[in-house]
């Protein structure tokens, strides 16, 4: 492993991962890591956390430990603590030390599955955000009918404005661009009517700019929640917390189907025969809607990467995780946003102003 | 049918149903009129439309008839017609004419599958708040894995203070109480999560008028949107934005949920059969997500009550939210509001300036 201060001049990629910090213990965030070293073979690690846990693990695991680098430190951010709290151990604890690697060119991205407030305020401070982007911004892969979408903001920004909006909708484009492959990605506003004249004026002056600026995506105008599962917008933009409220619903209402389901399966014996012949095709249907599966929430418009796991995500949710860290890593996602919005705002310099 | 001015003195609740404003059309409109005929033998009906397009359908139906009124009217106002149009034919349209049937004394609650834009500012034009009222809030049923809960605002006010918020907590517990059968329901704000520093200052200052108010209610404090789903909660309260996100990304993902379903049961010949043995268990499971089932929204805070159909409500649902109207009449939850909020402020006249 040789860290390089410039972009892309590493070969192998470095992942700095907060060991501590998730519900689910070191031991299963260690196996993650070897999960995904399988995965990536060119993968490599920085485990952030106490070597006393770490290292045992680590014993067992022979293809990790030959690519991984143990940071030893005590100190951990609870998911009770505050920001505030968190933001006066940056330098001590295993989530800040994680995001400080990022920051002095040791790893390329932080993955961490703790506190996501704490998280949000370590990586904005030590970080800092992208000339042209006020606030950075948690996107996420949401599965639908046909493929899935990125929904930002998920809770990084209670209240935004126009110009937020607009910057989500650059950055979700150019996540969508980078992780569902797509060259102009449909673009909509989360809104609660699809008709011009709905929501909140924050909402209808992003619309303005974004119906004219000239950009790498589709602007296909206000989307309600409803639809999102449908799969017909590819980036879903709202602020954060309307965001986070649909997020939570559906995983609530996924939740809440799949008890009714399996209430309705135990509830007579030719049921339970039938769910014994169906349960192949429903294992399949299972796969499709697992948050493990669309685990790996980044913030989007910081120098550097800084992935949220869930905090209860398994070891395999932890790997997918650091697969989105892969994957962004590969595709130069921080190169392309500021791509775009520099593009943007040669257009328009002005364009809120200018829509209003 | 006897109409009278004095709320109660009437023997036999009478329902205005906007017969016209629907997707679905008069037709399906009288035929739910004809449902809930059956199913509450006192009820009576003033039919708003027009009269060469209902008198035929009328014709079929004795049992209706014999019960109903028709008031006609050629003006309809459409789901494409913003609230300021649809204000100018308050007196002209069926949608109007039925609120003015409420204000006049003549029917004791309206029923309109319209535009709820339209209806939402008929009647708060018509109708106007309760004293101690604001805004009025759009307040519905939604199914959870144990007793339905009630969601308000949902979507008849963009944003909202501190003071809206905790008035929508009293309407929506007068309701709870109404329509669940509860004596001191559990009510909790909307939140992207449940600590108290979390969320919007309303919100928080909501919260605090909440937790020190003497109300028939228990407040539980914040709800995270995946949990609306687990029925911890009788009454979820959230400003008009959120909640319709919510609503509607919940309703979205059920429907996700069932097509990824049925896709997995025609995945294979074994899936097929099993679908066959697990159908009536199913179909338990289906009714009980059915929007249909939980039709029926309702304008709480106005001096006369109106509900709202879905606009693609089937006859069934739209009988469903004329039982909604029907049960708010007979428990007058109308003067259970306005017990409640006189009562919240007999005991404190300035609660949102002492809490903060």
């Amino acid at each position: 492993m040789t860290p390089a201060r410039i972009p892309g001049a590493r070969t192998a990629p470095v992942i700095a991962l907060d060991v501590m910090s998730g519900d689910a213990g070191a031991e299963v965030a260690i196996t993650a890591a070897d999960i995904a070293a399988e995965r990536y073979p060119t993968l490599h690690f920085r485990l952030h956390g106490q070597e006393q846990v770490m290292a045992p693990v680590l014993a067992r695991l022979p293809r990790l430990a030959a690519r991984a680098t143990m940071v030893h430190t005590d100190d951990v951010v609870l998911m009770t603590d505050k920001p505030s709290q968190a933001l006066r151990r940056s330098r001590t604890s295993s989530m800040g030390m994680a995001i400080d690697s990022v920051k002095q060119g040791e790893a390329d991205a932080a993955v961490s599955a703790g506190n996501t407030g704490a998280l949000m305020a370590m990586a904005l401070f030590a970080l800092r955000t992208m000339p042209g982007i006020d606030r950075p911004a948690l996107a996420a892969l949401l599965p639908t009918l046909k493929n899935d979408s990125v929904v930002l903001d998920l809770g990084a920004n209670t209240e935004c404005d126009a110009e937020n909006l607009v910057q989500f909708a650059v950055m979700g484009a150019a996540f969508a661009r980078t992780v569902l492959g797509l060259e102009r990605p449909r673009v909509a506003l989360l809104n609660i009517g699809e008709e011009e004249l709905k929501g909140t004026d924050e909402i209808k002056d992003a619309a303005a700019v974004l119906r004219s600026a000239d950009l790498p995506m589709q602007f296909t105008g206000f989307v309600e929640g409803d639809k999102i599962g449908q799969g017909d917008v590819d980036v879903v933009v709202t602020d954060g917390f309307s965001g986070n409220i649909a997020l939570k619903t559906a995983e609530g209402t996924g939740k809440l189907v799949v008890g009714l389901l399996t209430a309705a399966f135990k509830s007579s014996l030719l049921a339970q025969i039938g769910y014994l012949l169906s349960r192949p095709a429903l294992s399949a249907l299972r796969a499709h809607l697992d948050p493990n599966a669309h685990n790996g929430a980044v913030f989007l418009g910081l120098n550097g990467l800084v992935v949220k796991s869930h905090g209860s995500a398994n070891a395999r949710g932890i790997a997918n995780a650091i697969g989105v860290a892969h994957d962004l890593i590969r595709d130069g996602v921080s190169a392309k946003i500021s791509h775009d919005l520099a593009s943007m705002r040669a257009h328009r310099p002005d364009a809120i102003a200018a829509a209003k």
